[in-house]
C-alpha cells in the first residue's frame, strides 16, 4: 500500500478529553473518529488492524470446527420474552420501535436468535455438536460510555454458540474454547490470563474469563505464583485462616471521637488494622428478584479492617440475592447509631450477623460501639457474642494462600477480552428447544456460548504496547508489518525505484508493507510510522543506495542500523 | 471442508408463502432463515455466498483506489437534520431512543456520517480526491418487506462516497466506479445492464443503475438493439414523433355508454387505440414540498391510448413536483363529468392542459366527452382545442425509436442491484463541509456515492440463474466449486480415501471444493448438490476406481460423462 493513496491522518496534539492511553493513541493515530457518545467511526488506518484481529478470530473458530453463520443486529421483542431477558438485561438493551410499532432490540448477545435457528433447522442429536458463531456489530446502551472503544455502546463482537446432546459433550467443546482462545490470544502477541470467572446473570455451570493483562485494566484478577490458578477478584476464594486463638483481653469501650474508620481506630489505638473489624449494614432481599426496598432483614456483614467485601460472594448466600445497602434511617432503628461507629455488640432489635472466615478466626478484636464516638476492643466470639454466621465474603489479597494450596496469591489487573460459558440448558429449556435422542425422546440440548471482543482488543492490546512515541503493535495486529520510508522521493529518482522495488518485493512475499511515499521531512515521517505503531521501518536514502544498505529499526528498538538487503530480510523475517 | 462438518439443511418441500423463485430456493436450499419480518439469518451455506460476492466487491473497490472504513449503525438524529433528511427520509428510517431519550436511527445510507468524518479528517484539496466505503449492514423500515432478502429491512450494501476539489475530478471517478461496478457484475457471472437513472431524492447531475436481468426485476428498462443506449423506463425520453398531419375529419359526439377505457372506445369505433387519448386528472402542488391537499391548479395530463404516464416525468414538469391525482369531486367541479369520460373539451373552469409529445402530434383524435356516456371524435388542435402545452409525459414502449437516434427500444426487466450517482454540493453545502482549494479559499468538495446491494445480488443472481433442480451458481458466487460426491464412504474404505485425496488435492490447488462424506443414498445426495447449485459435481465409486474414472456432471449439463483424472481437471478448470 502506498500511503499517499491511503487516508493517513494523525495528530500532533494529545486529546483532551480521552483518559486513558489506547483511547488517547488511537484518537492520535486517526484510527477512530467519535460520531456520537459512544459511537466510533473506523477510519481504513483503524480497520486495518480491526480486520487483522478479525482474521485470526475467524481462522482459529474455523480450525476448531466451528461454523460461521450472521444473524441480524435487529431482533423481535418476542424472542426475548421467551427468556425473560426482554425485562432482565435492563437499560443496556437498546430498544427500537418500527413503523408498525412493533418493539425490537439492537442485539447485545444472540442467544435466543441462535436457539431459535436452532431449533428450526436441528431435529436430532445425530446433528450434534454444532458450534455457530458470527463477528457482527453488537450494542450496549451503556450508561457512562468511555475510554474510546474500550468501552463504546455499539462494538464488534464474535460470539458463538455450541449446542449438545450431554453435558459431557459440552464439556469437552468449552475445553475446545478454551485452547482456541488460548490460540487466538497467544496468535496476537498478547500478555493474557485465562481465569475462573462469575457466571453471573447468564448462568451456567462453568465460566472462564479471558484477560490481556494491563494496569490500566478495570478487572483484578488474582492467581498462584507457583502453580495454574487465576481466578476473577469477584470469584477468587479467600480459603479458612487458622484456628481461633484463645481470648486474652477483657472487653472494653474506647474513646474514638474523630474516628470513623478501621485505620484510623487502630492508628490511634496503636494495633493491626487486622484487628480491628468493619461493619456493613445491609437489607436481604426476599431473594424472588425482589428488590428490598422497604424493610427486609437487616444484616451486618463483618471483614477485617484490612479486607474489603466481596460483593457477589455476598449475594450468594441464602437470602441475599437481591440484598442492598441499608439507609442511614434503618441503620439508626436495628443499632441506634450513626455511620463509622457500628458494630454486632448492643444492636436494638435482632439482627443477622455474617462473619468472615477471617473475622471468625480473630479473638480480641475491635468492633463499633453502635454509640456515636465509641468503639469496643477486646471482643471474643463465644463470650461477648454468640458464634456467628461464618463464610466467605471477602475479596482476596496480594499474599493470601492459594486456593489450591500452591503458593500465594498475586493480584494483576486486567482488560476482559473473552468469555467461555458452559450454559447448560437455561436457554434451550427456556425456549421450548430440543432434539431427538438415540431412544428417540424429546430433550433438551445443553449449550455452550462463548464471547471475543473484537474491537475492545485493540484498545486492549494499546494498553498493554505503547511507548512515548505511540502504539507498539505486536506483528499478528500491525497495521503493516514494513514500512518503507523514502528521503525525497521526487528529488532523487533512483531512491523512489529502489523504494518501490522493496515495497513490491515485501508485498509478494506475503509481508504487509506500506510505502511512505507522501513526501513528508524525515522527522514527520518517523513521528507517524512510530505514532501508528509499525513494528518494522526502513529508511531508503541516497546515501544507503551508494552504500548498497538499507536504514533499519525495529518498532521496539532505540537504535537504527545499516543492513544490506539479505540481512534486513532476514531482520523482517525474524519479526 | 467435509460436509459432515457442516451444517447442511436443505428442505424437502417448497415453502408456501415464498413467491418468488429465489426466495423459494433460498429458504429449499437452507441459505436463509426468517427471525421476523424482514429480518434474515444467514446459515452457513448462505454466508458462503455472500461472502464470495463481499470479497468480489472488496477487491475491486480495493483495485479502484477507494479506502474501505466502516462507520457506526446506530447513527445520532442532529446529523440527519443537518441535511433534513431525518424527515424528509420518511417511515423507512428506522428511528431509536436510547436510554436518555437521545434520538438516533438505525443507517440506510451514510452520506451524512461520511461528511461528518470527511469534515474532521480533511482540510486541504491536496488530500483529494479520496473515495471511502464500507460494506455493513443497513435497514430499511420497508412497509412491505417481501421476497426474502430481495426486499428485506436489514440488509448488506457497499456504500461508497468520494470528494473531490472539482466537478472534473468527480466526473473522472464516477467513470471509475461505473467501470468497476461493469467489472463486479462481469466477475460474478451475471447478466447485466447499467442503464441511466433518475437521480431522485438523493439529487445529483448523473447517475446509472445496474442491473441484473431477469423477468421478476421490479424495474422496467428500456435499451437500443442497436446501440449502447439504455435507461430505466423512468428515465428513457420517448422522441417527438413526426409532424402533425392535417384535419380531415369533423367534430362529433360519439355514444359510449358502457365505454370507460380507450380500449373500449377503440373496439366499439374500429379505430386503432393509437388514435384515442387518455386524460389524466391531476392537482398541482405548489412546488415547494407541499402536497396539494386541498385546491391548487387542476390539470390534464394527455396520453395516448396506447401509451401510459410517466409519473416521474410529469413531477419535473414546473409547478408539477408535488402533484397528485385529482379526486372525484374535484373532477365533477372542473370538468362536470365522472372518470370515464374525460377530456380536454367543455371543461366547466379554467384547466391547464399538458399533452404529450405523440398527443400533440395527433390529428382526428378521440378524447371524452366530460358527459357521462360519450366521447367526442374527429378532435383536431388549433381548430378545436388551443395548441396545447407540450412535453414528454409518457413512458416509452417496445419499439419507440431510441432516443439516441440509433435503432429502436427494447424493454426487459431488471433487479437493481448497483447506483451510482454524481451527488455535486448538496451534502457539503448542507452540512459546511470545505477544504481549502489552490488559492486558500473555503470550497465546498464535490461529492458522489455508489452503492451497491450486496445481500440482494445473492437473490438477484438466483433469479437469473436456476433451474427445476434448484440454483445455478456462476462460478464466482457458488459456495464451492466442486463437490466430491463419496458412494458408500463406510463400506468401501479405497473410495472413501479416494475421495479424501481429490478433495484435497482440490483445495490445494485453490478450487474451492466440498466433500459430500454424510453417507447418504445418492439420490438425495446428489438433489443436494443440485439444490444448493455447485458448478461441478464429481462422483467417486467403486467402479470409477477400477475404471481408473471419476464420474463428472457440470450443474449446466444435463449428461454426466467417466472422465480420467487429466481429463477431470481440465474441465474443472474450464469453468
Amino acid at each position: 500500500m502506498r500511503l499517499s493513496q491511503f487516508h493517513l491522518r494523525t495528530e500532533k496534539e494529545t486529546p483532551a478529553d480521552a483518559e486513558i492511553v489506547s483511547h488517547k493513541l488511537m484518537l492520535k493515530a486517526g484510527m477512530i473518529r467519535k460520531l456520537a457518545a459512544g459511537l466510533y467511526t473506523w477510519s481504513p488506518l483503524g480497520l486495518r488492524v480491526l480486520r487483522k484481529v478479525e482474521a485470526v478470530v475467524r481462522e482459529e473458530m474455523n480450525r476448531a470446527g466451528a461454523i460461521e453463520m450472521a444473524m441480524p443486529s435487529v431482533q423481535p421483542r418476542e424472542l426475548w420474552e421467551e427468556t425473560g431477558r426482554w425485562a432482565k438485561f435492563g437499560p443496556q438493551l437498546l430498544k427500537i420501535r418500527d413503523r408498525k410499532e412493533q418493539e425490537y432490540c439492537f442485539t447485545p448477545t444472540a442467544e435466543e436468535a441462535v436457539t431459535d435457528f436452532f431449533r428450526q433447522e436441528v431435529a436430532s442429536y445425530k446433528q450434534l455438536p454444532v458450534n455457530f458463531y458470527q463477528i457482527t456489530s453488537k450494542f450496549r446502551d451503556e450508561i457512562r460510555p468511555r475510554f474510546g472503544v474500550m468501552r463504546a455502546r455499539e462494538f464488534i463482537m464474535k460470539d458463538a454458540y455450541s449446542f449438545h446432546a450431554d453435558d459431557e459433550s459440552l464439556h469437552a467443546q468449552y475445553r475446545t474454547m478454551y485452547d482456541t482462545y488460548t490460540r487466538i490470544f497467544t496468535r496476537l502477541g498478547l500478555k493474557f490470563r485465562a481465569v475462573a470467572a462469575d457466571t453471573g446473570a447468564i448462568g451456567g455451570s462453568a465460566s472462564h474469563e479471558f484477560h490481556v493483562l494491563a494496569d490500566s485494566g478495570e478487572d483484578a484478577l488474582a492467581f498462584s505464583e507457583t502453580s495454574d490458578y487465576a481466578a476473577n477478584v469477584e470469584l477468587a476464594e479467600a480459603v479458612s485462616p487458622g484456628a481461633r486463638p484463645a481470648a486474652s483481653e477483657a472487653l472494653r469501650d474506647i474513646e474514638t471521637p474523630a474516628q470513623k474508620t478501621c485505620e484510623d481506630v487502630a492508628a490511634l489505638m496503636g494495633i493491626s488494622l487486622a484487628r480491628t473489624v468493619k461493619s456493613v449494614a445491609i437489607m436481604a432481599g426476599d431473594g424472588d428478584g425482589n428488590l428490598p426496598e422497604k424493610g427486609g432483614q437487616f444484616v451486618l456483614a463483618l471483614v477485617r479492617g484490612d479486607h474489603s467485601v466481596n460483593e457477589i460472594k455476598l449475594a450468594k448466600l441464602p437470602g441475599l440475592a437481591d440484598y442492598r445497602l441499608a439507609t442511614e434511617a434503618e441503620i439508626l432503628e436495628y443499632l441506634g447509631s450513626e455511620p463509622g461507629f457500628l458494630g454486632p455488640l448492643h444492636a436494638q432489635k435482632p439482627i443477622r450477623v455474617i462473619a468472615d472466615r477471617s473475622v471468625a478466626a480473630l479473638a480480641d478484636f475491635v468492633v463499633g460501639a453502635n454509640k456515636p464516638g465509641f468503639h469496643i476492643a477486646g471482643v471474643n466470639w463465644g463470650r461477648d457474642l454468640p458464634e456467628p454466621e461464618t463464610a466467605d465474603i471477602r475479596n482476596v489479597v496480594e499474599g493470601d494462600p492459594s486456593p489450591d494450596g500452591n503458593g500465594s496469591l498475586r493480584m494483576a489487573r486486567g482488560i476482559e477480552v473473552g468469555h467461555v460459558f458452559a450454559l447448560g440448558r437455561k436457554y434451550s429449556e427456556a425456549m421450548k428447544c430440543t432434539v431427538l435422542d438415540g431412544n428417540g425422546k424429546a430433550v433438551h440440548p445443553a449449550m455452550g456460548c462463548y464471547g471475543i471482543g473484537v474491537s475492545r482488543i485493540v484498545a486492549a492490546a494499546i494498553e498493554q504496547n505503547h511507548d512515548d512515541a505511540g502504539i507498539r503493535w505486536p506483528q499478528a495486529m500491525a497495521p503493516w508489518q514494513v514500512a518503507v520510508c523514502v528521503i525525497n522521493p521526487k528529488s532523487d529518482p533512483a531512491v523512489a525505484e529502489a523504494a518501490e522495488t522493496l515495497h513490491a518485493e515485501l508485498n509478494a512475499a506475503g509481508i504487509d508493507t506500506a510505502l511512505d511515499d507522501r513526501g513528508l521531512r524525515p522527522g514527520a515521517m518517523f513521528a507517524d510510522i512510530e505514532l501508528i505503531g509499525i513494528p518494522h521501518r526502513v529508511v531508503v536514502s541516497g546515501r544507503g543506495l551508494e552504500a548498497g544498505t538499507f536504514e533499519y529499526r525495529a518498532r521496539s528498538s532505540a537504535e537504527a542500523e545499516n543492513l544490506d538487503r539479505a540481512a534486513l530480510l532476514a531482520r523482517i523475517a525474524n519479526g
